[in-house]
């Protein structure tokens, strides 16, 4: 598993999550690799464009492995008369946010996965990360070709062996315990909530492959922890939200640091599709009374300008703030600092550990 | 932390969780404490001569320290016509295994509570443990004056902490993997699914007692891990079900040695309190129908007979199968093994990431 970790150039098993939506700037993708981790760009939502900028920022920071990330796209079918119903509930907060109402369905939006999927051949990053589905075979061997390295993202160890067997390079086990989207693709999401603690050992168990463990892991406890699980590496994302070169907004910013272990539940009603994050009006307002929410990606698309307003005025009511149950152990910390400081904890944690038992 | 392991007098940070209604046999308490372990008699369901029975057996065969657990009893109102209406929809799982119907609600079981306290005082065994709430200063002082330590179940930190405030010695934070009822007591039940990844940090932050991490630990991997996470010690449920000396029914042990890492779930159908057990007939049906459960203990005692006729049947359809996230872990193996192999596992996991981080 360390020949792995060598392979790819890292001195330290951490990968920086891929959070779309603005927390991920190039500052912290580099300032991760840096550091000896990997850092990853989030090009789920990202147009083809902005992807290029993206990586080429990245590059000009720092010429250290890196990651690029896609989504899976999806092509929900739904009803006309139930959009407009959704738009019509979501009308409400816009009147809370002085937003004009909008009354037809927003169009689904391009993902442009083909493209950005081009891009990121030609542009050959040591990995490309995948979630919310899997690539082809082709497209794997495309990959493979090329020397990119590709990492898939399963919730349940069913979806795991998928992926092994589709002949990625190693699966992100993503527990629970994480934040934002579940990856969750061939369970049902109900039933793919295991947690980290039980997830990765059985992960471990059933591929042959390095699992990475991601859920819940924010400091050097968790990553002994998992590295104790079988691990070969960790995947953090809340953990690097706070840090000081990540884009996150700074409302959501104080919501992490001001969170409890309760702090956070899942839902759909930002997306269409469970993520977990911290609890604000929006996901109360669809728990106290759920329904009127669109597949995975109409939905993401029909509350994108709430969040943009929401943004704009600094009104964590209606932000989607994605963050893991960890999320009050996250510190206002350089992310170079972070890794540093994870990786000291974890070496001490072990040696106290290893001294007694 | 260590000290407090041997003024407990244990070898290893191992604590045999308390599983009542049948696991849970003298002669796996008395293995688990000569493995250096601590046994729990589960005393929650006992009458108290069964209690007293337990105990003498229990030090029949061993001298060391073991735990006595208790549950915190409750008195939930409800209404006579609902209990009738949950009596026939449980007809018609009578029917099913052709047990006689029941129109009245059954009685409340009288939980003997104060009895059972009696007799733990009297009998001093090195710890008590309770779960599903919480007890008062003054009974903890009793303990304590009798030299016995007090161990509280919190599913939260908030009610970790509380259970600081009442003086308890140690805190069993319990993860959202875990196996058989919650011990959520103050956090709404929704809110109380941390996973063990991120809630045993969180504990280990907020309170100054030893933490005890419980659900999903079932092998060294997961013992190494929480001690990594900073707990104390754990405490293994699912782990110990398939033990050659638990009292677990054949076909009970079976479905946990079938079982995946999506096989559990959370159900009130059994007992009115929401406890993780494997997927079967019984809790589909009212998962895909809810409604029509009482409040524990009520509906606990309603579906006694049920749960008894199934266990004498040998059928899993109708039993209820606590078990956790992790229970494909579980092993066929004496509970002293379990144990040795669990210590051996930790310590080359844990020195082989010394030599490594």
């Amino acid at each position: 598993m360390r020949e792995w970790l060598r392979q790819l150039e890292l001195s330290v098993p951490i990968i920086q999550a891929p959070m779309a939506g603005g927390p991920t700037t190039p500052g912290l993708v580099a300032a991760v690799c840096e550091a000896g981790g990997l850092g990853s760009i989030a090009g789920g939502y990202l147009t083809p464009g902005a992807l290029e900028e993206n990586i080429a920022a990245v590059r000009s920071m720092t010429h250290r492995p890196f990651a690029v990330n896609l989504f899976i796209p999806e092509r929900p079918t739904w009803n006309e008369a139930d959009a407009v119903q959704a738009q019509e509930r979501l009308n409400g907060v816009r009147a809370q946010l002085g937003i004009p109402p909008q009354s037809a369905p927003a169009e689904l939006p391009d993902e442009a996965f083909t493209q950005k999927f081009e891009i990121v051949l030609a542009a050959r990053p040591r990995v490309l990360s995948f979630t919310f589905g899997a690539l082809c075979r082709e497209q794997i061997d495309a990959l493979h070709d090329r020397g990119i390295r590709v990492f898939g993202t399963a919730t349940t160890v069913a979806e795991g062996i998928a992926l092994a067997n589709l002949g990625v390079d190693a699966v992100v086990a993503q527990g629970a315990e994480a934040g934002g989207h579940r990856g969750t693709f061939l369970t049902p999401f109900a039933d793919a909530l295991v947690g980290t603690m039980a997830l990765v050992p059985q992960m471990c168990d059933a591929i042959t492959r390095p699992v990475i463990a991601a859920g819940g892991i924010m400091d050097g406890r968790g990553v002994a922890a998992a590295l104790a699980l079988g691990a070969a590496a960790v995947q953090m994302g809340t953990a690097f939200l706070t840090t000081v070169e990540a884009g996150t907004h700074p409302a959501y910013r104080a919501a992490i640091l001001q969170s409890e272990d309760t702090s956070t539940t899942l839902t759909c009603a930002f997306s269409g599709k469970p993520a977990r994050g911290i609890k604000n009006a929006f996901i109360a307002d669809y728990e106290q009374s759920p329904g009127d929410v669109m597949p995975y990606p109409l939905q993401n698309a029909m509350t994108r300008d709430i969040r943009q307003a929401a943004g704009r005025q600094g009104d964590p009511r209606f932000m989607s703030m994605w963050a893991g149950q960890g999320a009050k152990l996250a510190r206002p910390e350089r992310a170079g600092e972070l890794i540093e400081r994870v990786m000291r904890e974890c070496a001490e944690i072990v040696r106290d550990i290893n001294g007694h038992w």
